[in-house]
């Protein structure tokens, strides 16, 4: 049961971002930016990205929302199984595995990530922006992760919810939905 | 020294805000409501809870600047300096002890925060709302701790650089400053 009392239909992030709008805006304006703004990393890339420092924080929701985006994206659900089984051994390019490894340490602190795997993602053809844009999609999802599980957020009651929520966030991206689309919301 | 190209007269966050605008503006617009929006918490209630979260991660450009921000705010530098070394024994209310172990575990892992702090907190007078922005806070000072670590960014050259910044977050917020501010942009 969450700590305080959140709309009770809608599990996980979705809870928040309605309790207090003003500051769910912001939060969705930078998810869409970084997430679905113009990039050289593919939107499956990204999100990839977020699955893998969810999986490090052990935020189920966040996990399951962004592993099914992967899936969804990719048409297939191997890759994002591999990736968050062993980031080393999973069918990605040598770049992705450079970046998904430092969004990996970001995600537990910053300051584990070394000149090394910067130099070995640049190595691999990594912009300078795609460094950035990784270690804030990092630390973006380490904000998600806490919240979600700091307010002892709702997981939804079936699995389904994940392949929805995908379509949504496929399909509709970060922001919020415009009235008469609420039956998208959960 | 950054792990990418960041200019180098803007030390920590202050670099990587002006390096994507785009994402550096939903980011202040956040942090401009959550401390310093309307709110039963007081503004260097706030920053004590930023200042703790920092602290925990070890981001010392963070820490730095925050707890600059609270002895501004305060008049004084004895209870931020003790809030730091020790949250159970600091001169503030139990309703702060309690909200600051929930951002200093939130810090860590929203897993971290228990049913019983956060009732607690509820039975020394915390509100819910005070307990969701308390741990929206947490939450956005993780991605900041990350974003500012992650990058590698800059320490300024001398303390008196904090003054400075805590002088700029207690009179101007968190906003981006029109041009012509330029002089307190460092």
């Amino acid at each position: 049961m969450p700590h305080i009392e959140l709309e009770s239909h809608l599990p996980g992030i979705t809870g928040l971002l309605e309790y207090r709008k003003d500051t769910g805006q912001p939060i969705r304006d930078l998810t869409q930016v970084i997430m679905r703004g113009p990039s050289t990393l593919t939107e499956a890339e990204r999100e990839l990205i977020a699955t893998v420092v969810s999986h490090g924080n052990q935020c189920r929701f966040c996990t399951a929302a962004h592993a099914a985006t992967v899936d969804l994206l990719l048409g297939e659900d191997e890759t994002c199984k591999k990736v968050k089984e062993d980031i080393a051994t999973a069918p990605v390019s040598e770049k992705m595995k450079a970046l998904l490894t430092i969004a990996a340490l970001t995600g537990k602190s910053g300051r584990l990530v070394t000149t090394e795997i910067i130099e070995k993602a640049k190595a691999e053809g990594a912009t300078d922006l795609e460094i950035h844009d990784t270690v804030l999609i990092a630390a973006l999802f380490s904000l998600y992760n806490r919240y979600v599980d700091g307010m002892a957020t709702a997981m939804p009651d079936n699995d389904s919810y994940f392949v929805m929520l995908a379509d949504r966030l496929v399909n509709h991206g970060y922001s919020r939905l415009p009235q008469g689309y609420d039956h998208l919301k959960k």
